[in-house]
């Protein structure tokens, strides 16, 4: 009883995503104020590290966006009640693989009582500033004092310079640790930014089996960075999608120890505030990206671009569509320029939509115009284009102005195998 | 570029499916006043029957409902302006396979009226009373005079009995031809029903790609006859779904000669047309499942009921977001009692859901309650259930009286051949 199956009820043993970013995980800043710690806890996993700390300097703020499931899981519950309280003392984010600690009844919030009290009494902090997150196995209490046993080691191995160790740790069916960061130059001193994510399948909007760790230095109030995280997941997280399903647990924390040598940022309008968004906006898109490069079975990352809707959220509609329809995903998968899908997944899509303004291209190759194929549209030219192993589809609705981009990945037999092959 | 991929453009290819009715095309009564014919017009399929021919006795009511796509095929526009005019004269159904005359600008319209007024002077008919729908190849023009070719023998062969024939015609990736029929005591009379669909993939509420014919010797008005197929398609034809994909052509036509030696409905409330209404939604409820069980790469016929939820349309909602799932689906090909991908469908669904208040049946099995797995349920009862053909999920939100049932099919690598490894 999995959330997601594999072979062994191990991870790691698919090959990696031929969509991986080549030259693998990047060098990411070190962030003054963040420690992290890896450890083997043997949660469900044997011979892999399924733990991973964060520790957070005093007065770190810390801002959140999770699964708007109806059936959250224990630990996004517990997360959820703490986001926005004050920020005294330090703080902490402890997360483990293997177990979702989801659908567990009373032993959930138990689970998650147990663990933060006992990441608190480690680090000396309150309990209401310690974030948990689980990701694994549906259904089966959480055997937290597996996670308690190892908090020792974890405090021993906390280091400004383990992203990469995080990453790995958090990943379930993921095929490559997922890493992203930037810096940013503000009032002449510098801010980084870094985040971690996992995530490869039961990715929809609405968040997702997405856990996503961004940890800067940069000092600014919560609630101007909850805006600012809040504004950007509607367009980075929340415009991609694997499967079209939503996981129970999915959580993004950022976290600001306020460490830097750059002024406060005092809005999000401000120049500062700019520039810092447009950064942090940066880590939140790349790391959505490299999820759906992970997508299960994928073998073509597809951007689709709406534009000409009657209004922003009818072009989101289209675009999520035609980006979760399964006859389109299979045509992207087969290579098969079949626009007569992208009309169907239009019309069905609920936006506003009429035949006859409609146009269609593949990349730059217009395919389709005015309620029939394109003049001078061979089939030879979007067979050519759809071997390409990134797409870009865009489609017009010649209604007004309202625009949207979402990205997805093609629905492969390698989707089935993973997902219906192997018992969990 | 079609609609539906198949290796050749000729569909037939592929095995029967596993969940096809046992015993074939069952035996149809015969409807007093409706003669059918089916030729081979070659408008894309070589060497089988293609167009279809039904007329229709002076008098008939026609009811009808369509796709609701924004993108609707053009013998879809021309039958929905004509249903509910009046029943002067006699009447004509004309449907071809092979291209689905959608997305082809202005020559669509004009097919349309080629072959509606050729129908119309054939049979001496008003060209307002001639129905048409077309199925098959997305954007490329109908070739209409080769369906006008044949309309000479089309009506030659006019002839009460060939229903399986009909329903063979419309055929294009169906592997079976589907038909069902009823007989109802009115009055001393009895009124006969029969109905023939195609259908198994772009399957979905909102119709999808479906036809549906049912003709019936009731004596009944065209509103009153309306009135009963709207509320019955809600209850079956869109309480359906193979790949949550919704066509551009959907059609469903229901032709009441009043030829019965029985009395007149006059209303739906009325002992008759109670009786009549249950066995007209015991055909189009046959029909609809004969769809799900002809669904593209289909290995089982799973039926989701849904109770306890707050009203009827978040039952709805939550019987379709499991019924639609990937990962439920993916789960269900690999005999997985995968509940916990359950749990996630309920929780995506946007119906309001208590996750400690959810219960979960597999047949008559109690996998998880109040939150979490049964007392006494077993994995290796459950893994045994989902090796059935047919099987029942049965969810239960515990929150109020609304419920729905939906049935839906699993997701296989069948699925993933016929739509991506082919090209169309």
């Amino acid at each position: 009883m999995s959330e997601k199956n594999s072979p062994t009820g191990s991870p790691g043993e698919s090959p990696v995503s031929p969509l991986a970013p080549p030259g693998g995980f990047p060098a990411l800043p070190e962030i003054s104020g963040v420690r992290l710690a890896t450890a083997s806890a043997g949660v469900r996993y044997s011979g892999r590290p399924d733990v991973m700390l964060a520790e957070l300097a005093p007065g770190t703020v810390i801002a959140g966006v999770f699964t708007r499931s109806a059936t959250r899981a224990a630990p996004v519950l517990d997360c959820e009640s703490k986001i926005g309280r004050s920020a005294t003392g330090g703080a902490a984010i402890l997360v483990n693989s293997g177990n979702a600690n989801a659908f567990t009844g009373s032993h959930g919030s138990a689970s998650v009582k147990a663990i933060t009290g006992a990441v608190a009494d480690l680090l000396s902090i309150d309990p209401d500033r310690v974030f948990t997150s689980s990701t694994g196995v549906i259904g089966e209490p959480l055997p937290h004092d597996r996670i308690l046993a190892v908090l020792d080691r974890l405090k021993a191995g906390l280091a400004p310079d383990r992203a990469e160790d995080a990453a790995r740790a958090i990943m379930t069916t993921d095929t490559f640790p997922k890493g992203a960061g930037r810096e940013v130059e503000l009032g002449g001193g510098t801010v980084r930014i870094a985040g971690i994510a996992k995530g490869s399948g039961m990715i929809a909007p609405d968040m997702a089996t997405m856990l996503v760790y961004i940890f800067t230095d940069a000092r600014i109030s919560q609630p101007v960075l909850q805006q600012m995280v809040s504004a950007s997941t509607a367009r980075t997280f929340n415009c991609i999608t694997v499967d079209s399903d939503t996981s129970t647990s999915d959580t993004l924390l950022v976290a600001a120890t306020g460490t830097a040598d750059a002024p406060e940022i005092a809005s999000a309008g401000s120049p500062e505030g700019r520039a810092f968004h447009g950064a942090l906006h940066e880590v939140m898109l790349d790391l959505a990206h490299q999820v759906v490069r992970d997508g299960e079975g994928a073998s073509k990352f597809v951007e689709i671009r709406v534009s000409g809707a009657a209004n922003d959220a009818d072009a989101h509609k289209v675009a999520m569509s035609v980006a979760n329809s399964p006859l389109v995903k299979t045509a992207i998968a087969g290579e098969d320029p079949n626009w007569g899908r992208i009309v169907m997944a239009v019309g069905k899509s609920g936006a506003a939509a009429d035949r006859d303004r409609l146009s269609i291209r593949l990349g730059d190759i217009l395919v389709a115009e005015k309620g029939w194929v394109a003049a001078g549209y061979t089939e030879e030219d979007g067979a050519a284009y759809m071997k390409r192993q990134e797409l870009v589809i865009s489609i017009d609705l010649g209604l007004g102005e309202g625009q949207a981009v979402v990205w997805t990945c093609d629905l492969t037999h390698r989707y089935i195998e993973i997902n219906a092959d192997y018992r969990s």
